[in-house]
């Protein structure tokens, strides 16, 4: 297992270099894009992939491409929900959103552009396991993985969730329903990705499943936290997105106390999920630093 | 072979169905994405992955996942098309535009669920396909052909270059690129990757390329001849997209009497590309009903 900020930089001297040439008359879309992208953030999501792939023995390397289209997935959610038609923010990680840049239409088209590319990304990566049924079914499971968590029965159905909360009663179940999608599932694709990649058995997979659902849990929690104790600074540094006005939190419906201890609770609960494996460390270290807001 | 009509019954019996279950507090998004299926349109581009499929032997019922994700993209992209910061269209098909019903941020949600829709019904076809390294492979090839004639450096680009033309000065290269990226490739893609899943010999998958990408091409002329020639009615019949008032088209820098010689001219070579192959009159009689518009 190598150090987080090992996996980020072997992130980040990827990232844009896997984006597609999008020709002469289309350099605008690559330019947005990367812009995006270079803004920065944690890479948290695509840091979980590598490490989730290494501590099942997978080849690291090889899942970096899927690592990395994990965060163009991230980055257009980020940059179609800085639209004014969806938060209007008019800044993004201390710069200028994407829209402020280059005009709402090439930030629509840049996050569409991000979110095929992701797809085409992972797809392209078949390419090489002609004849080799078992690597050929483990990058379907991951592509599969990786596609239905973002997806509209995933990452977008809670964005819709959050977005429509204003016209709901602000439930638990709705809270937790955002809180597992919106969050949630686009932190358990990557660690579950990675292990499929590693073709982990079913037993580890379960595991880290469970301590990737509670880890996204928590991350939303803390983000709802932040956003009432105003800490931008740690805001921005941690969670790399705006304050969250939204109604529906889980510390507007069950008080600041509740949330705290329930960010203690799951942190607790993704770290006794993987206690029992050989590199827990590396993610039971994260789950807390996550917990300190030190990351 | 079947008609057209019968395999366009065929996507429209399953194309909704396909959509994921998005759940109870995001079920605005699944009636917006279903909203914009249901509209109709003439199902061009997945009748043409079934037929293709079929001229080359393969399994229709397999490929008709691959073909409604195909029309996912193409609806995806009318959605974002129609948006205010867009195109700005109120109507499409006669009907409100997606925004005119759900509003601006369920219409960015709804094309983002639709692209990622697509990526992910084409991405679950793989896991039926456990062992069997030929029939992963044919898959992989497909899903690569999709998105990646669907993306960045395929229609988004198209699309990109369109959007910016204002700017740029209107040549011929640039006319070219606009009618080769925003429209011929989600014509190609479905052709090519209908002939990937049936296993198609490389000699005859190019021939079919040619064929799909003269198609494609005469598509996008004959779409700026209505234009300009103002049949409305005939150009929401035909193409399923309003007037395209770019000034960077075919008529425009070429003149109206260039535009429809090359219409027809591009028609014959479509013909002529495929003429020696047995179903080669399903796709002949769709490129001369085209030239006639009364497709």
């Amino acid at each position: 297992m190598r150090s987080f900020d090992e996996y980020k930089e072997l992130v980040e001297s990827k990232l844009t270099s896997y984006l597609p040439e999008c020709g002469e008359y289309a350099s605008l879309l690559r330019d947005s894009m990367a812009y995006s992208l270079d803004v920065g953030g944690k890479r948290l999501r695509p840091v979980l992939l590598l490490a989730a792939c290494d501590a099942a023995g997978g080849n690291v390397e090889n899942a970096l491409p899927y690592a990395c289209a994990i965060e163009f997935i991230h980055t257009y959610s980020l940059i179609h929900d800085d639209l004014p038609a969806m938060d209007d923010d008019d800044m993004r990680r201390g710069k200028p959103s994407n829209h402020r840049v280059y005009g709402e239409a090439m930030a629509i088209l840049a996050g569409d552009g991000l979110l095929n590319s992701a797809a085409e990304l992972i797809s392209e990566q078949a390419l090489a396991l002609e004849g080799d049924a078992d690597s050929l079914f483990a990058h379907a499971r991951a592509a599969h993985e990786i596609m239905k968590r973002a997806g509209a029965s995933g990452m977008i159905a809670g964005q819709t969730a959050d977005v429509t909360s204003e016209d709901k009663e602000a439930t638990a179940d709705l809270v937790r329903f955002i809180e597992n999608h919106k969050t949630a599932d686009l932190i358990t694709a990557p660690v579950r990705a990675g292990m499929m990649l590693a073709k982990a058995d079913a037993a580890m997979l379960e595991d880290f499943t469970t301590y990737a659902n509670r880890l996204g849990v928590a991350f939303q929690i803390l983000d709802d936290i932040l956003d009432v104790e105003g800490d931008d600074k740690l805001l921005g540094k941690t969670l790399g997105k705006d304050a969250d006005q939204g109604k529906c939190s889980y510390v507007n419906v069950h008080g600041m106390e509740a949330a705290k201890s329930e960010l203690h609770r799951l942190t607790d609960e993704a770290k006794t999920a993987i206690s029992k494996y050989e590199n827990s460390k590396f993610f039971a270290e994260l789950a807390e630093s996550l917990e300190r807001r030190d990351h």
